[in-house]
C-alpha cells in the first residue's frame, strides 16, 4: 500500500502525519511545496518542508503548528538588539536545520538529498520529498505589488489583497527525482487539505505532474481545507474570495475536479455533497477538523478506507482498523 | 590624541577595551585581523571582530574572552541531534551578528561598514576596523598537512605542529578604507599583546602597512603577549618554537623592531630589558596581565603614558591620570 500525499504547510503536514500512522509510516510519501522556500540572513528556508518534517518526526510546536516545540528566541532577541525588525520566526534549535541545509546546498547537495538526511536523522521513515531540486518562487501580485512569498505570507499576515499567483521558475524546474514514478505507481494518492492555490498549486505546475494525476491508476482523493466557507487556517478563503471564486469546499473540488476520484467533506457542508457528486467524484462527509493528534490519525484512516472503496480490487483498509 | 591599535583576539580585545577608557573612545580606532574569517553552515564569520566587538560593547564572555555572556545554545545542542559533531562555538546570541553580517555582505556592503553599522548598534563609540573588505585567509600549513585557520585553532585546539603560514590573498587585498591615513595621522599606535604571527602579522601583510608603520611620525609601542616564556593564551609560544623561534619577549620585539620606539615587558621578564633597549627601542616594565577590568584600563593608561614619554612634544597622557 503505497500512499503519496501532497502537501504544503500545516493542514498537509497534519493529515501527512495520521497517514504515517494509518499506513506503514515508510510506505508514505509526502510531496511538499517548495515555492515558499526563501533565503534569509543567507540561510536557505523552506518552510512547508520543515512544517512537514517537524510534525512527522513528533518536534513541532503543537501550539503554532511550525516551528519547534520547546524552541527559545535568544537569536532573534539579539536581532532586536541590532534594531532589526525581523518578521520571520527563527528559533533557536530551528535554526540547526537551516544552517545545516545552507551548509549541504552550499556544498552542491540537492534539496531532496538534503532533505532526506535531515528527516532521517530525525528518524522519519516517511519519504519527504520536495516537490523540486530546482528553485520555484510564488510571487503574490497584490495591491501593495509584487510581493515575495513568505512577505506577503508572514511579513503582512497575508493581509494584502491578492491580484495573481506567478510560480517563478516553475516552467523550467524538474519534478523532484523519483517524484512522477512515486505518482505513477501509488496506490493511493491524497491531496491535503492545503492552500490548493499556494500550496497545491506549485506542486501541479511542475512539468509532467498533471499529466500523471490524469492517467493514475491509483484513486486520487482531496480533503477540502474550506469549511463552511471559511478556511480551517490561513489565508484560503481570502485567497478566493479576491480570485473572484467563490470560498466553498465545492470550488475546492472543482478546482481538482479533472482528476479527482474522491472529496473529503466536512460534516458542516454536508448539503454540498449533491452539488460534488454531480463532478464525477465519490465524497465522503466527516469530521475533518484535526485538533488532537488521535483526530489525524482518525481522519487519514477514513482517506485511506475511503480510497479502497473507489477501487476496483480492495488492498486493504488503514492500519489502525486491523 | 588619536590613538590606533593593531589587534587579533581575546588579548587585543582586552587591551583595546582598556585604551577605551585610557583616552576618549571616539578617540580610538582598534584595526582588527580578518585573516581568521571563514563561512560556516553558509554564514559569514569574523572571531576576531566578534571579539574585539563584543568586549568593546561590555557584551564578552568574561571567562572564555569569546562569545557573549549568558549566550544560550540551543542551535548547537541542535546540531548534534542531527548527528553533527559542531566543533565551533555559535551561541544562540552570538549567531544574530553572524546572520546580520551574512545578510549585508550578501547585499554587497563591505566588511568595513557592516562592522560599523554593527558596532554602531551594539553602542561602540570606538571605530573597529576590520584590516581589509577584501577576504585574505590564513592556511596553517602543518604536520596534519594545510589547514584553515579555524581547523587548525577550534577544530584541533591548535595542537599540529605548525610548519609555515600562508596568508592567502593578502598581496591582492587593500586594507580597510581609512586605515592607511588613520595609521599616518595616528598620535600613538598600540600593537596589543596578541599573537605576533597569526595576529598581526597578517595586518602587516597589506601593502603599505609596513611602509606606514616605518615612517610613522606617532610612537609605535607593542606590547609582549609572551611572558616567562610562555602565552598568555593560545598558541604564540608553542607556535614560536615550532617556527624555530625563542618563545620569548625578546623575540616579539625583535620581530618588530624595525619600526618599534616602545616595548611592554612584562615584570617577571624584567631580566630582559637590556636586550631589547640594545634594539634602541624604549622599555616599560609593569604587571601585563588583564584579569579585571580595571587591570585593563591601569596597562592601557601605562603605555599612553609611555608613548607619551617617547615622543618629543607631550600631548598629555591617560584621561584617567587626570
Amino acid at each position: 500500500m503505497n500512499v503519496v500525499a501532497l502537501a504544503g504547510g500545516v493542514g498537509g503536514a497534519k493529515l501527512a502525519s495520521g497517514l504515517s500512522r494509518a499506513v506503514d509510516a515508510e510506505q508514505l510519501t509526502v510531496i511538499v511545496n517548495t515555492a515558499d522556500d526563501f533565503t534569509l540572513y543567507g540561510l536557505q528556508i523552506s518552510p512547508d518542508l520543515d512544517t512537514v518534517m517537524y510534525t512527522l518526526a513528533g518536534l513541532a510546536n503543537p501550539d503554532t503548528g511550525w516551528g519547534m516545540h520547546g524552541d527559545t528566541w535568544q537569536a532573534i532577541d539579539m536581532l532586536k538588539n541590532y534594531g532589526m525588525e525581523p518578521w520571520f520566526h527563527l528559533g533557536d534549535r530551528d535554526l540547526a536545520t537551516h544552517l545545516l541545509r545552507t551548509q549541504w546546498i552550499d556544498e552542491g547537495i540537492p534539496l531532496s538529498v538534503v532533505t532526506r538526511q535531515l528527516a532521517r536523522r530525525l528518524k522519519v521513515t516517511s519519504t519527504i520529498l520536495p516537490m523540486s531540486d530546482d528553485p520555484v518562487h510564488t510571487l503574490v501580485d497584490s495591491d501593495r505589488g509584487p510581493l515575495p512569498f513568505q512577505e506577503y505570507f508572514v511579513r503582512y499576515q497575508w493581509q494584502p489583497v491578492v491580484q495573481a499567483l506567478v510560480f517563478e521558475g516553475a516552467s523550467e524546474a524538474e519534478p523532484a527525482p523519483t517524484m512522477l514514478r512515486r505518482l505513477e505507481t501509488a496506490d493511493t494518492i491524497v491531496i491535503c487539505p492545503s492552500n490548493p492555490y499556494l500550496s497545491i498549486d506549485p506542486i501541479l505546475s511542475l512539468r509532467g505532474v498533471h499529466d500523471v494525476l490524469l492517467n493514475a491508476t491509483a484513486p486520487i482523493i482531496a480533503v477540502s481545507p474550506i469549511v463552511g466557507g471559511e478556511a480551517v487556517k490561513g489565508p484560503a478563503a481570502k485567497l478566493m474570495k479576491e480570485l473572484g471564486i467563490e470560498a466553498s469546499a465545492v470550488e475546492v473540488a472543482r478546482h481538482y475536479a479533472e482528476f479527482l476520484n474522491g472529496f473529503v467533506l466536512d460534516s458542516r457542508d454536508a448539503a454540498l455533497r449533491p452539488q460534488i457528486e454531480a463532478m464525477g467524484m465519490g465524497v465522503l462527509v466527516t469530521n475533518t477538523i484535526m485538533q488532537s493528534l488521535d483526530d489525524r490519525a482518525r481522519l487519514a484512516c477514513e482517506v485511506i478506507s475511503f480510497a479502497d472503496q473507489l477501487r476496483p480490487e480492495k488492498l486493504g483498509g488503514c492500519k489502525l482498523d486491523a
